[in-house]
């Protein structure tokens, strides 16, 4: 295993053309210290989560191959989906995962940020813990208006990008890069088919509305299973924990008589996010990594 | 990583004099297929527990570089100590952890009894799973009468070893060989001072009194914090895991209006047994260990 590790989850606007998607995938795959973990592909939203892991030096190199392989392979004039888009490649997060911390994904944020607008003439936005302005801190806020609207919004100053000219690529658009914590997609199913009660109980959790600060969350009703679901992100589960997150909705639900029924992680989730469940609900003192067998096991071979 | 990996715990009788103990995990140490994880030397008990893990082929190995390290050095004869014990060598247990099955480690325990016998001249008996009669599954039933008591019993019939002549090593007596389950020690502190709460819920939710299955408790009083605990060992958490104890014990406690304060596991444990407190607390659907990123990038990472 790699002594540094980051997680870098680019979303690219082609969800339908295989040889699109395989190419740019493929590009990633080439690169020695890079691991692709996952491809979603969704011919409605006509776009692509990449998820992959590296050496800091390794997903640099990927994301300059991925953006090689993607700028000349799709066009934003003919691009249609349902999912919101201002680049070719749209967004392009670091997540520190091993030996690296948030300071480190932020600083190779930019340096891949600089890169990219001096190789591919894309103009760069700096989102999330790697933004210079608060207000660009949200990728929705910077993505607002769209591909189709950024000619225009990027001639105001201040929109102006990060790295690059006033000026969209004819093409790919603008694209936003930035450094963010790990995102978990947690979803809990209610026994009841009535969506109010899904629809309350993600108002009262979500940050946005008064609930946890790193949850957002929305209800919604699952008809072939006759029941509701709270569909959530959780954008900084080591200040917002899982078990914290669904203990909350466990009380709400009670208020309606409701009961979970199941949860679900959708993708991947870090290890030390469910340890954290494991000294919640065991009330653990002193867990540490070195008493779990094969953590210890792993350690004594490496080391 | 190996590819097939088997848990060994020896229990030797030497727990003061630091020579021998280092000689005898040397001897382990030396052996390239297996790596040593933890030595606990108790002075009272005057007996030390030595965890290692590796290969099958390392770990028969590695067992038997630990007796020839051991038996001209520990001498039964002349030896004190609070544990009861029968062998310089005690009970030599194989767990299965990775690739292999607990009729693999059975075989194996078969395979080293009869080399220890064959090399080293000392009787063996085969115990837990890899017992060959009901009465010996229990290793405080083999152990019985101690190594002072065993050139007697040795001559019943009935206590005939597995592997040998019934006739005691002079001083090294005799040792248990068997496969058995990953052992885990997990306590729980209540908030109470009364330690006749803590024996009542060791008698509840122990196996022998009626109790879960693989579950052995007793209740404890911790005097310097004020709490008591229930101490335990859970022989087969696959089918009794940690969350079913846990929540039967708050329940129990709950009767005397008493609180789980704490909990604590005491050396290791197998990351499955963590994994069933998150799916088990979480009602987690379809959870499995490509979910866990970084379980996810160690398969990519090896194969």
């Amino acid at each position: 295993m790699w002594d540094k590790i980051v997680e870098c989850v680019p979303n690219i606007s082609e969800g339908r053309n295989r040889e699109t998607i395989e190419a740019v995938v493929g590009a990633v795959k080439a690169v020695p210290e890079v691991r692709v973990l996952d491809v979603e592909s969704d011919p409605d939203h006509n776009r692509s989560v990449i998820t992959f892991a590296g050496t800091p030096r390794g997903v640099k190199e990927a994301v300059l191959a991925l953006f090689r392989e993607a700028i000349p392979r799709i066009d934003l004039r003919v691009h249609r989906g349902e999912h919101p888009r201002m680049g070719a490649v749209d967004v392009v997060p670091f997540v520190p995962v091993r030996g690296v911390t948030m300071d480190d994904c932020i600083a190779l944020s930019r340096e891949v940020g600089r890169e990219i607008w001096e190789r591919f003439r894309v103009p760069v936005y700096l989102y999330a813990h790697s933004a210079t302005r608060p207000e660009r801190e949200d990728l929705a806020a910077i993505r607002k208006g769209e591909f189709e609207g950024f000619p225009e919004k990027i001639k105001d100053p201040s929109w102006a990008p990060d790295f690059g000219e006033p000026v969209v690529h004819p093409t790919a658009g603008v694209v936003a890069v930035g450094a963010r914590e790990f995102l978990i997609a947690y979803n809990v199913y209610l026994g009841t088919d009535d969506v109010r009660i899904a629809k309350a109980i993600a108002k009262a959790v979500r940050g946005s509305s008064g609930g946890l600060r790193y949850v957002k969350a929305l209800g919604f009703e699952i008809k072939e299973r006759g029941l509701v679901q709270v569909s959530m992100n959780l954008t900084d589960y080591k200040k917002t924990p899982i078990p914290r997150v669904l203990e909350l909705i466990r009380r709400e639900a009670a208020r309606y008589g409701v009961a979970v029924v199941e949860t679900e992680i959708v993708g991947l989730v870090p290890q030390a996010a469910l340890d954290q469940v494991v000294e919640y609900y065991l009330q653990l003192r002193g867990f540490n990594e070195g008493m779990v067998f094969e953590r210890r096991l792993r350690a004594a071979l490496e080391g």
